[in-house]
């Protein structure tokens, strides 16, 4: 077994987990790291953030995806270095060497030098900022029934969100769900009417990626559940507790959440490119660096054109579809044939609104309202990873579905030590 | 309504929650106060440590207990001072007045001066500091995993619980479990001999609450699953990774968890009272402050002796008992009615120990093995709230049972700042 190539995956995101099952059982050594040891289903992560689901529903811990995979090794590290001349990967426990190396760190968020939103806003790319954010938003309602001044408690209740992509949308939706349903069960005293949840898009439609139809239809449904949506609106700072856009207007808000862009992950500078557009690293069709062939690069991390020029989209299925050639083109190369270019098979773009509310583009085919609500649920029930993590998912939907509710809107925060202890 | 008097509750524990369901609907106004929004079921919180529990399960919103009371007031403040004087109480948010307080703040680690322990050690009295020791404990093995000095790797790998009171019993038992049947799986390359969980007790047996019979059942319980039960030993210090023997004794490792003793809340001394044992305020038999007839305290914060001279445990069913007797005594003081005294109804006693192991004294009877498991799993669900709460519960008990898996594994924390985010 010594003698079998060493594959090192970093990352264990919807990409590195893939490589991971394409090379499970076959005759290489695979070492998978990453900085946590779980892997996060970020499509649910909005309902992290607005209390409808536990953390732990949309977190697989990855050494239970790997059980069953004897040629696996699993570390948490995090990846300082990648010297590829050497073939070293320098990690804080230490440094490896490979044979293969497939680098799939994914992305972070991008606040385009907006140093007021990167400091006092809310980054909205992993669960601990998700968790920040649920806390937060829930502890500025508590804080509004007991503030006297009343340019503060709008400040506290007004919650805006930059950025109209799906996740922006989503989140969007889920907020002015929390604040109907529960905020006004939870605060009878408070006039609803006073707490504002606002979606601030660039562009001139929400969704850019999804026909015209469906952005219409996503906005018309966002302001029926009181989101007060502003396209054409650039953010241009936020300090103090003001928000301010483009034109001069300014929205007093304590809570600003950054869906407006994201940038490949730090490590990318790590390898010695030249990076493309949002630090991503372009590879050739068969996705290993240029000059390096055994050296691959795929997900959000990637840059690569198709064949209309434009740059695959930064999706869970790219990242995946890039997995699953990539375990196959090491396998290939190993067997002595030619590496397979990628094909990117679309299977289509949903995004939820509310109850009952979604969009989606699929099979070339516009389905909105409850139809498309209902293909959402069922994609994302099936692609969550692990039997445990779907019923507790399916449950609590069921349960905020019946009630209205939201379950999980206790506070509670692993207090700072848990940041720097072993 | 303005004239009703004004009854402050500080502390949504299984006390003052029960005051506040008494006074639903009476003629007086309540005003709860907690620093969190959340009342936590800590007798389930040894699970959310060994990962067994997300914390959401037993966390419940104190504003979803309160919906339907519509002659109370819920608030998220930290209570600073009291002055009994003059009817005020301080919080970071403002000062407040009341015609009655009822003072049910719970307890807090005592670590009887070891400092070594507080610094280093982890305390188990909240839903934080379970979190913090879950993501300890697995980190401690993946940090082992990649440990070169096999010192180190010892130290990771030894677990001590001090305290050998259901709590400790508990924990330690849990641990054993987790080790021996998912680190087990999870980390197919350790021996998991190298692994140790000790339980540390001063007294010559554990659950000194208990019968004696049940002690010996617990010990020979915790045995079996592998815990090396230490009794007779004192600690003395905790160091740089080394737990201190009265004996002269050492124990090399990076995990000390204290179950051996808890201490009244602070807010105790605000009261300018002299304390009994532990920090405990010295109450009537009708439960208020001598000289102090509208001010209650109840719970782990009050001194009481029962009729053979010994003061009432800390248990949460003394507090539930002592929280509706308040709330009674506060009406039949309004309708100028002679108060109650307590008396205490002792519901029995029970501890689980792992899979089907468990120890009950009810109706003067010890029972044992899995009759005592079921009792504890039913009477636990029992005293749950929220319906939410029991689904969750059990199917992550049923999930546990049937895979012997922990699914709340993932090292999730929210970061820092949210300690100190509005």
């Amino acid at each position: 077994m010594r003698d079998q190539p060493k594959v090192i995956i970093i990352g264990t995101g919807f990409g590195g987990l893939e490589v991971a099952r394409g090379l499970a059982g076959a005759h290489v050594r695979v070492l998978l790291l990453d900085r946590n040891n779980y892997q996060t289903f970020w499509p649910l992560m909005y309902q992290v953030a607005t209390a409808a689901l536990e953390p732990q529903a949309i977190a697989f811990p990855v050494r239970g995806v790997i059980r069953r995979m004897r040629n696996l090794l699993f570390r948490v590290v995090t990846v300082q270095q990648i010297d590829l001349a050497r073939q070293l990967v320098v990690t804080d426990r230490g440094t490896l060497t490979y044979d293969e190396l497939v680098v799939s760190a994914g992305s972070t968020n991008n606040f385009f030098g907006l140093q007021g939103i990167e400091q006092q806003g809310f980054g909205f790319k992993d669960l601990p900022e998700a968790l920040v954010l649920r806390n937060h938003v829930i502890q500025c309602f508590e804080r509004a029934a007991t503030e006297m001044d009343a340019h503060e408690r709008e400040r506290l209740r007004t919650f805006i969100v930059v950025g109209g992509g799906p996740t922006g949308v989503e989140l969007a939706g889920a907020l002015a769900e929390l604040v109907r349903h529960v905020i006004r069960r939870d605060f009878p005293r408070l006039d609803i009417s006073a707490a504002k949840v606002l979606l601030v898009e660039m562009a001139d439609r929400l969704l850019l990626a999804f026909p015209e139809e469906l952005s219409r239809k996503a906005a018309q449904d966002l302001r029926e559940l009181g989101v007060d949506v502003r396209l054409r609106t650039s953010v241009t700072g936020y300090q103090e507790g003001e928000l301010r856009i483009k034109d001069g207007d300014v929205i007093p808000t304590r809570t600003v959440v950054w869906a407006a862009g994201v940038q490949a992950s730090p490590l990318a500078k790590a390898l010695g490119v030249p990076l493309q557009r949002g630090g991503r690293v372009p590879v050739t069709r068969s996705l290993h660096l240029e000059g390096y062939p055994n050296v691959w690069v795929i997900g959000d991390m990637a840059y690569l054109e198709d064949p209309d020029g434009q740059p695959y989209p930064q999706l869970a299925t790219v990242a995946m579809q890039q997995g699953k050639l990539v375990s196959r083109n090491i396998l290939r190369k190993q067997q002595g044939r030619a590496l397979d270019p990628f094909q990117y098979i679309d299977k289509g773009s949903m995004a939820t609104i509310g109850r009952r509310r979604a969009v989606a583009h699929i099979w070339g085919r516009n389905f909105s309202g409850p139809i498309a609500w209902l293909l959402w649920l069922a994609v994302h029930l099936l692609y969550l990873i692990g039997i445990r993590n779907r019923i507790m998912v399916l449950i609590n939907w069921a349960y905020n579905y019946l009630t209205h509710d939201r379950g999980a809107r206790a506070t509670i925060a692993a207090r700072p030590r848990d940041a720097t202890q072993v």
